[in-house]
């Protein structure tokens, strides 16, 4: 199979590997040496890698952050990680986003990695911090208006 | 200050650097430049590790697996991480880690960072499988015995 | 520009990068958030697991080992690394390598990076060991045929 | 053995560890469990990480720069290593450093890993860059006084 991974997959690349429609945003990536650990499969923490890069890319997408020194920062107020089965070297998969709620200046993402089956699932609450250390940095009118129609996410900012 | 590190850390060295008395296990160490990132602070990946650092020494200290190619795997079922207060480059922490629960064969365990204030707290439930493949792996009697004697741990196992 | 990555690049998707045409073997990537460091550019050690991963999938091309448990293993016995102009998040490379002289039982590599101009360079001497630990593994004169045919590599093994 | 590891270690404690006399600076250390790749030995990154934390303490201890967001900034031009030995999960090592030369801006530096015998070597070459972008970083006359008093390093700096 011939996928691109320099940009998010397509929805019909995406039911082509078998994500299931409720994820909007994912890309497509294989298990490399460095993700392996002692016990010879992907190490608990390289999926949070896989998902800390979609977020970069994702954030950038969404309009949200360019992250190149401009833009809120995008910091970690909590993460979670469900383990399903292990992955091992070579394997192909795509991993996938989206924002279930947002609130003033944070969001509640999932994530996923599928090959094809599912893999791992996690959580992970953003919060956008203004780059000067004045505080939180509130998500615009034209952001929440792109996480609601891409991502279905709930809007818990009122 | 000057604390030993290739042993875990006295319940007077732990009081010494403020960790409260109800966690009974703990290794001093200091943020290398390696688990800085982008942002200049510690990613939020490295306490992952430093977890994991710590759990291993762990299971060797209450006798669950001693990490030769002898005893259970040991495999992470899920974690989460709730990220407080921002680390940097150069702090000496902490890292603290006790079981809260077990089962048959599995562990419910609760970790924590201090910096000497509390900078991260994380949760990992792990579960203990035989080496060759044939399924889970109990813990012993005497394994189970340690883990309510050291840890104060709850006995969900019966 | 749409460039596969889960296989090797054609030469002429090489050429269409500006990679020079001694080198035979490439992968395209894109730089990630987790290999930028406290200095806002890609680490060292970066690129250092490039060269691994690039490396990995070169000895299952080249027929040396499949990484899947046979085979013999590959063992690194020095490194050197030169870098020339550093590199930020989020750009896109190629990344090469190629065998430049073999012996009995080792190879000698070089590698590269480019974005599109030359990023870095290094080589790697690799010993093939034999798994059950007796002792070192002879490329095959099947093995030699392609280092010599495909990366025009030195015969140094008489 | 219990040995100190926030501070880099004495004369006495290093020759009780069996390393040679002509390293002036090292640090205790033990393999952790996030080094250990898919061979089940430590991956060879993470002796150039070891490495990396070493000369951020070196720096420092040396006057050369504070890592402290002043000072110049250290930058990579080169870097070789040598394995000697593999090393394995929770092996105790002492990693050691010096610079054998420096010229006007730039240093030339030795490293090694003993447990305790000699597993790797490795060397760098290092720019001191100006943090405003204005160019090199000269040493000054005391840095260089230091270099050679403490380290034995040759001034090719004239």
């Amino acid at each position: 199979m011939t996928l691109p991974y320099l940009t998010p997959l397509s929805r019909s690349q995406m039911d082509g590997f078998g994500v299931p429609p409720d994820w909007p945003f994912g890309l497509m990536d294989r298990v490399r040496f460095s993700e392996i650990d002692a016990l010879a499969h992907v190490n608990h923490t390289a999926y949070l890698r896989w998902f800390e890069s979609l977020r970069v890319l994702y954030m950038r997408e969404r309009g949200i952050s360019p992250y190149d020194g401009t833009g809120p920062l995008i910091v970690l107020k909590s993460v979670s990680m469900e383990y399903r089965r292990e992955m091992f070297l070579g394997e192909d998969y795509v991993v996938t986003a989206r924002t279930v709620a947002f609130r003033r200046a944070s969001l509640e993402m999932h994530y996923a990695a599928f090959a094809p089956d599912l893999r791992a699932e996690g959580t992970a609450v953003i919060v956008l911090m203004a780059r000067d250390g004045s505080g939180k940095h509130p998500l615009t009118d034209a952001q929440k208006a792109r996480l609601l129609e891409l991502d279905g996410a709930e809007d818990a900012s009122g």
